[in-house]
């Protein structure tokens, strides 16, 4: 009795949550400390530990009707206010609160855009490797999804490839950076160019085409690398955030999106997604978080766990004999799997206790993803395990 | 550029909240004080002490990456074990943590039953008069609303009107109670001979036939007033429930669904819903406030202040001749507008600064809803409005 669409999903469920169910039964067997799982990307590394005095300090100062009470759907204005400041200082822009909409985390996020943006079978382009869940989102509105191939030689999208993909159909773009799975920032000189091309694009089909960057990812970076802000390069730009990966709360559901002042449409565009907010149920970001992010603007938490996993896990499997992009970011790493068939190559993982995740589930076929959001003990243990894998493949 | 769907949302955007705009504007205007805001179901009630405490304590003594974590989709399996075992108490059941999909409010409880449910041009009934945001729920999935008239006699729904309007196509039905707008509790004799029509309903067609019941208000009754619990009367049967009036934490969007155990296809339909949970982008309910509620299942806000604001207006609007049903729960009333233009008279209900609801907004025109959640004072002082108001009508 279940409808077409979820039927459909039922039977294909997400092999990554598919495969963190997989790690609790091996653990049950083995001991969690003999099961390595690099398959989710949940954050190991704890809030700031400033969040719990935050909330505390809300909690006595703030009236509670306030706190926990309706808003307007797009969120506080105060809060909204706030982070709009953050931006300008941060990228040097012009932004003010009415730029800025509160939703719960950088999902619902972009669902509010899809939904304010497509028609049935509009096209919305995404370049693979790409996050699976972009399928979902762009089919809950009836849209159509138009993978652009990998360029795996910088895993940033081709422009060449993108150009014959784009048609009058198309409504959106999708890009990720920093990428979940391959960890690559788009270059500057990249987004300026897509810019560019998209701009021919409209003028070209007499359409509108919008971009939404989603950016969970943004502060997750290392070497002082930084992430070029998207609204510089294109009007109708629009950036998904969430602080699930950059304060550790992925439970909390809590992110925003700025719409560029430049759109087209701005005013119809930004009702839209408080309206949007609203009917699909979210009705507003969580409210008690809305006022403890506005109080963590400038708290981070700290990148160097994360970037003690990558040195060593990466550096381990590039002396194995892994060929893998060195990543400017997020907790992933995103190597070549030995033979074409990752599929087969991430079920032999599973013989040494190696949770991984097939670059299949990416739109990307031949690599494999490993999350090492996990405890540096838990990257030290596994390295034989990668060792015995490297040598079932005799690299 | 807005989607078909959105815009023409855009333009008819709900009365409710423009209303709240208004009562903002008058508020400048004329002085809070002044202006009545009867317009919104924003509970005035604060959230119970006790939840500053609860946060606290969980702060303190939990993990915090379990606390701000991802979990299942479903929510923490304790959470809604503790939830379960409340039930089975209050209502004599058998339920485990499997028949609770913990939701981002009652709001994303409805929207994964009917991502779970709804092909397109399925059919879902309601009852005028019906919280207005159904109609954009059901359309988010492209099922037809189908509205069975008022019985005003007693405003639970009409079996006989029911009946005709149950077709092959029909897939769900949606009953409220205690009913916004109206206050009314369905009574168990109601519930009994509405399991028994759709039971012969569903032998008829061949049909699967799912009742939903949205419960937010479920807490808020007066006069030792119980609900009676609907698992127990049709076996195709969910119940949406919220936290955003009985605990008075709306802005927290946090709420639960129950499955009945003895729905066709179980199985498959809570697994639906916790992957409709993650693809409509809530991915989970808020992480804390899930753990807050766990430890807050006997705690109750003082319905006390709804009800002596309840006795003031209420009897003060039945004495000036307002024929008003008299509710046994919410913090709603729906009375009879003097005249037939329910829009007309909330127009001029303004004039007094009283801001009230149309009936056409339930589907009901013909009365006006009363939103009493607010505080005393504003309504010993808008008595005197109501007074002038009932002149201008010569009541």
């Amino acid at each position: 009795m279940i409808s077409n669409k979820m039927n459909s999903l039922l039977s294909s469920n997400s092999t990554i949550r598919a495969m963190f169910e997989e790690g609790k039964k091996l653990s049950r067997i083995y001991g969690s400390e003999n099961v390595f799982d690099f398959s989710i990307g949940n954050p190991n590394v704890e809030p700031p530990e400033a969040i719990k005095s935050i909330i505390n300090e809300i909690l006595n100062s703030e009236s509670p009707n306030l706190v926990h009470g309706y808003m307007n759907n797009s969120g506080y204005e105060d809060v909204r206010d706030d982070i709009s400041k953050f931006l300008n200082k941060k990228y040097d822009l012009n932004l003010t609160f009415e730029n800025i909409t509160m939703t719960c985390g950088a999902a619902g996020g972009l669902n509010i855009i899809l939904k304010t943006l497509l028609n049935p079978n509009d096209e919305v382009i995404v370049f693979a490797p790409y996050f699976g869940e972009y399928k979902n989102y762009v089919n809950n509105f009836d849209g159509k999804l138009i993978i652009v191939p990998t360029d795996t030689s910088t895993f940033e999208p081709n422009l060449e490839y993108l150009k014959s993909a784009i048609t009058p159909k198309t409504k959106a773009i999708i890009i990720n950076t920093p990428n979940n799975p391959t960890g690559v920032i788009y270059s500057e000189t990249l987004l300026e160019n897509l810019g560019k091309l998209l701009d021919e694009k409209q003028e070209e089909f007499g359409s509108n085409i919008y971009l939404i960057s989603d950016e969970p990812y943004r502060e997750i970076v290392y070497d002082a690398a930084t992430v070029p802000c998207i609204l510089k390069y294109f009007k109708n730009s629009f950036i998904g955030y969430s602080y699930s990966k950059s304060l550790s709360l992925p439970g909390e559901r809590i992110g925003y999106v700025v719409t560029n002042s430049s759109m087209y449409d701005f005013n119809s565009i930004i009702s839209s997604l408080n309206i949007a907010n609203r009917i699909l149920g979210f009705v507003n970001a969580p409210s008690l978080f809305q006022r403890v992010i506005a109080k963590s603007l400038e708290i981070e938490i700290d990148i160097s766990i994360y970037k003690k996993n990558f040195d060593l896990l990466y550096n381990h499997l590039v002396n194995l004999g892994f060929s893998c992009i060195k990543p400017s970011g997020t907790f992933y790493l995103f190597p070549k799997s030995p033979i074409d068939d990752d599929i087969k190559f991430c079920e032999d993982a599973k013989k040494f206790n190696l949770l991984l995740v097939p670059g299949s589930s990416f739109g990307c076929p031949g690599h494999f993803r490993i999350s090492y959001c996990v405890s540096y003990d838990t990257i030290k243990n596994s390295l034989p395990a990668f060792d015995k894998l490297a040598k079932l493949y005799k690299l």
